[in-house]
């Protein structure tokens, strides 16, 4: 027997459509329907048989769902949930992709009808690249999934939405929101700002004889600025919804970067080196 | 007949021996001697086929070259050049890879004898990695690499510098130190302060149930960090020779990231989508 009747996945994009590639190839529900603002988008996904079916109508698209998987941009899916709700059937549970937790799980756990039930989830997967074109069954497959419960969280839904995430390959950690935004502040919103700061500052550059001075970018600038060409809606987005920590942890990057500046300013070599040295193996941690 | 006949590479790590092995994979020249301080090394290299033979006395290493490649530390580059310019024959090419060029070429230039000719040459080659045993004869190949004369230099010694990088497989521009300086500072080194920043930004965080939250690190942290993991004492060197296009482009980065950070806290969602938006452009735009 599968796991779900009916996953709706709202938002076919890189992780709904992952998430449903990978739902089905488990047998993990009888049924994956697709739900989207974009009719062709949605035919497209079905005919290269990412999903079951597709509806472009929310209350058809969730109505007959044992899970609901919001997949859809972190700033739309409060309204999405708000539209939806009256739609649920009892026992319906609902969860979420979403990057940042706090202001999300509070909103929409405050929306959920009596009998329906929100756990928030963060699968660490994805890229710079989005779109469902980009989306593979093994997108998530010895990934971590951050699952952050509160303290009015169903347990039987919290386990079931934990089974979700491990059946489709994930390891889960269970953390509160607070320390989720905190840690996903440091390790991804800051890296993106940075990437995207760094990216407009040299962008510009030119010089008597050459206009791009970027065409000389060896591997190095390449790699620090990949994550600079992911979408800057998403992470306009991000940025917003995590606001505090995010402006706590420029505020400590601006710091450490005003240190360092006067390390080189003043010549302090020996200083320097242990800056480097230390940030060195800080990455080398990182496996 | 080959383009030379004794190459002699100061300094078997990375650069010097990845260029020590196609050149004598090329037949570039007759012989290619590696110099350095320690034997062991040296030997090592020698027994791997990399170097012809080596000398741990620099008079020796150089006695007999028509070419000199400097490929060790930008720091110790000098020095040498003093220590050895007394040995150097009539008509002795020295040229370098050094990531720096301005306070370099200068300096090596002034101790040049009569009848030995210094281009400055920066291969844009290399990586996070270093020492011999990541070496290879590849490296080079559709690589850029800029080669900096001077009022000063000898028309023919350049033509047989720009042959050398051309003849291992590599795209040669010619500019002057201070514009080479100012585009490296950009594409390189401010890159390298800023991930080496960036990693010991979040490198120390913990949160109350999880010590090192690096833990959580996705793909994108671990790309945007990479170069975080380059030699310490290198990149030290590197910002402290470029110490004035250095400390400006950290000033031009912190004026933009704190741009950034005041459109998060007036949460003016349209220019903070803009600013990402224009970086993801200039970010397609490497290639």
């Amino acid at each position: 027997m599968s796991l779900f009747g009916q996953i709706t996945i709202v938002g076919v994009g890189l992780l709904g459509g992952s998430l449903a590639q990978i739902s089905r190839q488990r047998g993990l529900a009888d049924k994956v329907v697709g739900y989207g603002r974009n009719r062709a988008k949605l035919e497209k996904a079905r005919t290269l048989d990412i999903i079951d079916s597709y509806e472009d109508d929310l209350q058809a698209a969730v109505a007959q769902a044992d899970l609901v998987v919001l997949c859809s941009p972190v700033s739309v899916m409060t309204p999405l949930v708000r539209e939806m709700v009256s739609f649920l059937r009892p026992g319906c549970l609902v969860t979420d992709v979403g990057s940042v937790k706090k202001p999300l799980v509070g909103e929409i756990q405050a929306l959920m009808p009596d009998g329906a039930y929100f756990v928030g989830s963060h699968p660490i997967a994805g890229g710079e690249k989005s779109g469902f074109e980009a989306s593979r069954a093994d997108l998530f497959q010895n990934e971590k999934c951050i699952v952050t419960p509160t303290p009015k969280t169903n347990p039987s839904a919290l386990k079931k939405v934990r089974e979700l995430w491990e059946q489709v390959g994930m390891e889960v950690f269970i953390m509160d929101v607070e320390e989720h935004d905190l840690i996903f502040g440091a390790v991804s919103h800051l890296p993106h700002v940075i990437a995207y700061v760094l990216m407009n500052t040299i962008g510009g550059i030119s010089t008597k004889n050459h206009e791009d001075v970027t065409s000389f970018a060896g591997n190095g600038l390449k790699d620090i600025t990949r994550i600079a060409s992911s979408d800057p809606g998403m992470w306009r987005d991000i940025c917003l919804s995590n606001k505090k920590p995010v402006l706590n942890l420029i505020d400590n990057f601006q710091g450490t970067l005003q240190q360092v500046r006067n390390l080189i300013a003043n010549e302090d070599s020996r200083l320097l080196e242990q800056a480097f040295e230390t940030a060195k193996k800080y990455r080398l941690n990182l496996t």
